[in-house]
């Protein structure tokens, strides 16, 4: 299988995150998204809606969305449990993740990190703390009662909200006043076969 | 089990429609969320994100974000089949809803229909156009190429976009420049047991 991605960005490492855990053996294609690549018409071809990560299962099987294409590789690992309430519960956190967390904590780092912080971003910059430490007081909440978002086992939620929240700083939240999510962090890192992303 | 939620709200609606086409039974409980009613001590303690619909299995059970419930909901149907793939599939156009059609089209539609188009929040209600065309587009494509999205069956992920798809055009979308669209709209009303969102 081919794994169209960027490994800056957090959506795509999460799907390299998992590859090194779980072992799975694939091609890696790097897609430079702020050269314009995932919008030439041959990747559009692919996914029309010109977003990585993208995963190729063969010429006419193609799987988008980050989170669609954990649980789909994680399927009858125990990052993804069969128990239905279970898968439900990850969903739950990943859905999470893209509407309430993505948004505000991915694009506050992108406008600083990749785009170092233009004037005119700014403001949509200071806009987006507010949410996005919603979003990080809803995650420290349930991470004070269980070890993991779903309860005692990693799972796939824990990869998706893991991706952008490891480097929350670098869009301007300092996670010092979230001591179960930096507990949690730690956790991850400790896994075996665990994969930095680069810098 | 209950469902907090809205039906007005095209996330709620989705729930309901489902539970209407599967003959599921359940105790709906009204939360008015323009009167705050998701706010509350007593509703924050069962879903600390405030935002309906949710799902109550039992007093210390419970489901939240409209599209993890119907997945939960429809498991063993044929409206969310079993293979690992297709399931894989229905979640990639469900991240699609959340993150690329929801946040333009419903929001578009909320600034229109209930809150009558003020003038602080006209220019967020215009820049939300090329996004839910976009979104349009991307569905079109597909529904060119198969009477639902994931292919020849109705699934949840066909519910799921459903929910704002078919009243897009309360949030000015006009849907006559998509006839893939339409005619999929049109087969969705025509499932036993459909149910028509409340006005």
């Amino acid at each position: 299988m081919i794994l169209y991605g960027d490994s800056q960005s957090g959506n795509c490492y999460k799907i390299k995150l998992l590859f090194s855990l779980l072992n799975i053996e694939h091609q890696w294609v790097h897609v430079d998204i702020l050269n314009g690549d995932s919008h030439t018409p041959a990747f559009l071809q692919k996914n029309p809606t010109g977003k990585i990560p993208l995963l190729e299962l063969s010429d006419d099987q193609y799987l988008s969305e980050s989170n669609a294409i954990l649980n789909y590789l994680a399927a009858g690992s125990e990052l993804y449990p069969q128990d239905t309430f279970q898968q439900a519960l990850i969903q739950q956190w990943q859905f999470f993740e893209q509407y309430s967390h993505e948004p505000y904590i991915a694009v506050a780092r992108f406008i600083n990190k990749y785009q170092g912080m233009p004037d005119e971003r700014k403001a949509e910059f200071y806009n987006k703390q507010d949410g996005g430490h919603k979003a990080l007081h809803i995650m420290e909440q349930q991470l004070q009662t269980a070890p993991f978002l779903t309860g005692e086992q990693m799972t796939t939620a824990d990869i998706s909200l893991y991706g952008y929240t490891h480097v929350a700083d670098e869009g301007g939240f300092d996670l010092k006043k979230y001591p179960a999510i930096k507990q949690w962090l730690l956790k991850i890192e400790e896994a075996p076969d665990y994969l930095a992303m680069e810098d």
